[in-house]
């Protein structure tokens, strides 16, 4: 059951192959579980050993390297033959002696590519000081350049497939937050609020089950709403708290994010304001979204939107968004933020999330949005506004 | 609310000096979030941008750099006082321009540190190939090494307190493994069985509340358990399918896995007998573990007792476990496989899985056990027994 048609594949790695040559660089060592992914169809925890996908000029297919036991992984879920798939053996792992790139290494040798002009994800996860010096260290005739984000930038317009499964994963994120609030209760354990959002995410719909999100479930309550990335505690709502919450849904590791902010009460006038204030923001934001128009432009009507009220944001207003592995849904590609030069084109998937992170309260509102030919699709189905939970 | 005595941290930050004074370091940058966590108390889901802990042996406390919207984090979740924690702008994230690193160049520089002997954890998650050509970039006169796995070192053995929150821990995946040989039935989904799964994770216990693991529920079946690290699929389980269930209960990002199989029916005569050599050498192996002994010899006494039966295990049989965060609930310290040297001594905390996976087939066994005074304490409390699920 494959997830995309060989075609897409070939073509996502010749378009990789292009902006290769554009860079001058002859083989591409991919350490980004999702760029691994997006090339090759793998997919497995496994990240937490070195692994890489390599893009060769000179081959048609990319190889697959990682350990043993994953080898297995590889065969079942890549689109790659059994020649492509180059396992290494347990003594590399986690060794005083040994490492992983040294049978990286060994593995271009092989190939004849130990001479190339390799660029390398620099500033990926996963991609060690300690792999990089070990690689120049054991492939001395090759030259080496940066070649982060390479790939992330070919994945920011997304294919109809990959929509659909955004648009799943959107189905589920819209019955998650609907679980969330009818989870968050007085006198509920904050942790057992997150295992009834954790299970909505994870049961998905009748039609597609929940992968897990890049992202476990954020709800701080109260005075840490004034922090951006605080999961849970095991302490007890009150009546008069404040939550935010923000989650994705996802499906074959394709993420539609979304956020809301509620209070077990009355809110504060301080924070009702901050709420309309930023819902308004968001729906001007929203509404100036369409192709030709900057990811610059979109953020600068947000601000102008709040700065009416007397507010500004400081941090980015989001980011574009899709195939993803922990720790980070985010593409690291362009942002909603003053100056992004980034041109929207239909197909292009960002989250937009307005977080007001303040002394000692905050806020959040977000949409996942698709760029379509005319405007904005919004992709999750939740009421925009500040939710008043009281039973 | 603090999770440990003051004393505790500042007894870490004690040897966490001695061992980077025996390698002639005065400042020890952290990327490791485990280590940040350690040191500091930080607790946040903000890995996925650039953050950092130092250690200089001319300073008290440590001091945490993040990324500005987790400052108010930093401040709810560390013991350390506001002097010390460096929150950056919003526009070092995800810039084209500047980098995170720059910052914390920065931080050294006003501390007075930029000409220091640097120890940098190069092989940690999240120190990537570019933070450290960054940071080498701008300190022109530090003299940098490599201190992988320093800290990691220093959590081997565990403290009364870390212990009580991986038997807690270890109460939580008990529930939660006897949740999944109760979830996981013909008819249902691989999804919807990984949904309470995890909710009784998070869910915990009634005196204390689940924290993420730091893997997912890892519950490949079929074809699939031959491979390590696949998760779950739409598939609904049918008679005569196997699973294997690899999870963990998390406390305060402390972690008790554990590893079951499970068939639906009658189990295969080779699965049978595999399942009963490797519980006799799960057996054998927890049997020696007592102080005094290494590593390599409980992993030597697994292997001449399956050799018995023609069998043999590649990988390893396990490694130390505890505090951690995403990707892995390893501490990549001791492992339990054929001459690791280390000396088991009272409070050390294993992982003991022994995973077989075959060609088409496996399974997986898995004990967490504390070395006590006189032997080993098994944290969980599961049969230990190929699970046969017969409606």
């Amino acid at each position: 059951m494959a997830l995309f048609s060989q075609s897409e594949y070939e073509s996502r790695i010749g378009v990789v192959k292009e902006r290769m040559a554009q860079k001058r660089i002859d083989v591409l060592i991919v350490f980004d579980p999702a760029n691994m992914n997006y090339l090759t169809g793998y997919d497995g925890w496994s990240f937490y050993v070195p692994q890489v996908v390599i893009v060769a000029q000179s081959r048609r297919e990319p190889l697959w390297v990682g350990r043993g036991q994953d080898g297995n992984g590889a065969r079942l879920t890549c689109w790659i033959g059994e020649s492509s798939i180059k396992p290494y053996a347990d003594e590399y792992v986690q060794s005083t002696t040994r490492h992983p790139m040294d049978y990286v290494s060994d593995v271009l040798r092989d190939e004849h590519l130990a001479g190339s002009r390799i660029g390398i994800e620099m500033d990926a996860y996963y991609c060690t000081a300690f792999s990089y010096h070990r690689l120049q260290e054991r492939l001395p005739d090759a030259k080496f350049s940066d070649a982060s984000l390479l790939v992330n930038w070919v994945r920011l317009v997304k294919s109809e497939q990959e929509l659909t499964y955004i648009r799943q994963a959107a189905t589920i994120v819209t019955h998650a937050m609907q679980t969330a609030m009818k989870a968050i209760r007085p006198g509920v354990r904050e942790s057992d609020a997150a295992a009834e959002i954790f299970r909505a995410q994870i049961r998905g719909t009748h039609t597609v089950g929940g992968d897990y999100p890049a992202i476990v479930p954020l709800i701080p309550s109260n005075e840490r709403t004034g922090a951006a990335h605080l999961t849970w505690t095991d302490r007890r709502y009150q009546t008069g708290d404040a939550v935010n919450i923000e989650i994705a849904g996802c499906v074959h590791r394709y993420h539609a994010p979304l956020s809301r902010s509620a209070v077990l009460g009355t809110p504060s006038p301080r924070l009702q304001e901050l709420a309309n204030v930023v819902v308004d923001g968001v729906n001007a934001a929203l509404d100036v979204v369409k192709p030709g128009v900057t990811c610059g432009d979109v953020e600068a009507t947000w601000q102008r939107s709040i700065r009416q009220h007397g507010y500004r944001k400081e941090s980015r207003l989001g980011y574009a968004v899709g195939l993803n592995y922990p720790p980070d849904w985010g593409e690291h590609t362009a942002s909603l933020r003053a100056g992004d030069p980034t041109v929207l084109e239909p197909r292009m998937v960002f989250h937009m999330i307005a977080g007001m992170w303040m002394d000692g309260y905050g806020l959040e509102v977000s949409e996942a949005f698709a760029v379509t030919p005319t405007g904005c699709e919004v992709l999750a189905d939740i009421d925009r506004k500040l939710f008043v939970l009281d039973d």
